[in-house]
């Protein structure tokens, strides 16, 4: 039998003890557990980071995956702690919007933890990475059913993520949603929706991009071009370097995209 | 039977490969360990640093863990290699006082790693972690018995870690002892010995500090203010933001209590 | 019988979903693998980062561990994924030169990859770390045999990595391959090969180093020396600082040795 494995997503960094400690916790609870860091880099406090981060590795995952994410600007207030179940696979986070883009990919059962007897005591007000959200996904590994965690409900928060909105025949606007390590711009323009309109120019900071790559080894230095990105999502690059730098964009920044 | 857990704390950072080439010495001698990584990011050379944090991570692991902390600005010198046993679990390090804060949580049994049977040949003078202290921790780890690794010692190096100074009747002076990734100043006032004293005013850098909230989110954004934080300590901080560039306050900067 | 270990070297960084999806999709595969980060943090794009800290790491670990090395600008060019076998280990990764080190340590075989059967589908243009090189890992992890993955081939790329040239009799003219965390200038004069000529003199950036170490902390503040690295290298370092700052040097600055 397969052993369970959890995710952790955090924005706590790597130069503190926060992201050593949740593993203690874990393994204290669910010593056969496997652990598997997705990002600890998540921008500190940006939900919307996060909700792309687990997003696009969630997929990847075997069913059964216990994924925590713990971008949590509001611990100690009042924020519900959330176990979701969605595509066999479960997501325990504040309910503060960073599962939005998971509820948004299947059914979704999603519960309002509220049994502490399954939290560490003392429960601290800062840190319920390590006191709610770890021990919670470490008894659930070890096979609490999820019904012991909570009552159901069915008001979590939902960001809406709108995607591009047209604007004329031919013309939409879109966003960057994310900037990768390697400064490529990830925009909000699926290439399952947008891919095979040609030709096209994509507008993005003071730069227009009208060419497309099926690699980043195609363009010369310095030159833009879009390619189809590994999430599913259009990407603007520029060649041995960083679009992000080159177009001086940042996330939120707009993406026109007109086809011809 | 659990497997063995093994943690690792070091300043090796995570762009070279230090932290995984000890992971790759364990697997070799403990197959069945588990590797957790607590952190790489130690400052470069800080003992204090590591001293922190490993004293915030050890009580949420499991009896018999073994953690290997490394920060080692001594390594090839003679300072000694330790082994050190408190509260049922261990502690592998340099003798240069980053064990400082666990010796003062418990009866503590401390000895000198002089047996080089279990180091790895040739002894690098520059790469004890992976020639000494992750070799002994996988045949600890595997089974040999502590006795074998050296002689029990009782003159290992501790630093103080002073507490706050009455300086008055209702004033003290502490101080900053670690910043956190989102720039919380974490202080020496313990909250379970400084809490319930109500009104005070806490003076680092140039502000004063005379509020305490429950969680991040109830001060406004650019407000100060303390809060009782996850390991024990208050902690200042600043609403969206950090109180580390709002204050402009350093590790070891003076931290002024008054109770009124 | 041991688990299955498979480790990951990669350019991706750790703020992206990147090498923890990696991970899901090797746990889907092969259940029981130890997954080993030896670092994501290898500079962007620089292939000759990669191949030495891969080359440092790997003697390190058992017989029959699965390497994983994506340093790959190429990404979804014609460059050839492969899979090579050195002294009882494997390294699978893009065949751009990042396996050129380990290419001059023993007897190598490799195969070009072209098994689409172990490939994830859709094959994405930009992630084969996520769609090639961990489902291959993870497949020979769970016992496919390497001939099943592609044919013998003997024109991997392999770059020179030059050692020092001798310029003179007593004099050599070497390179800074790499700088570590602490500034470390790591050259690619072998202690085995230069180790006891002395007395000497290094020349890097406009300093002259005519002093040998066999520790860190031997030299007082800011005074420069050479030590014996723990990759088999000298490296220049200075007391309690960087010496990259001090000498302001980079990779590939050169690194003159006179033998007096």
């Amino acid at each position: 039998m397969p052993k369970p494995i959890i995710t952790l997503t955090t924005d706590f960094g790597t130069s503190d003890h926060y992201a050593g400690t949740m593993q203690g916790v874990i393994l204290g609870i669910a010593p056969t557990a496997r652990i598997v860091d997705i990002s600890h880099d998540v921008q500190p406090f940006e939900i919307t980071d996060g909700a792309f981060t687990i997003a696009q590795a969630y997929p990847y995952f075997p069913k059964k995956t216990i994924h925590v994410v713990v971008v949590d600007p509001g611990v100690g207030s009042a924020r519900r702690p959330l176990l979701a179940e969605m595509g066999g696979q479960y997501f325990i986070a504040p309910d503060n919007g960073v599962l939005s883009m998971i509820f948004t990919r299947g059914q979704v059962k999603v519960r309002h933890i509220t049994n502490d007897h399954y939290f560490l005591k003392p429960l601290s007000q800062t840190f319920h990475g390590r006191d709610v959200f770890a021990p919670v996904a470490a008894h659930l590994a070890a096979g609490v059913p999820p019904a012991k965690f909570g009552k159901r409900i069915e008001d979590a928060t939902r960001f809406p993520f709108a995607g591009p909105v047209r604007t004329a025949r031919r013309n939409w606007t879109g966003s960057i949603v994310q900037i990768d390590r390697f400064g490529n711009l990830i925009t909000n323009f699926k290439t399952a929706e947008f891919g095979p309109r040609q030709p096209f120019e994509l507008m993005a900071g003071l730069s227009t991009v009208s060419r497309i790559e099926t690699n980043y080894e195609a363009a010369g230095m310095g030159e833009l071009f879009a390619i189809a990105g590994s999430s599913g999502y259009f990407e603007i690059a520029v060649g041995q370097g960083s679009a992000a730098r080159v177009l001086g964009c940042g996330v939120g920044a707009p993406v026109e995209l007109r086809v011809l």
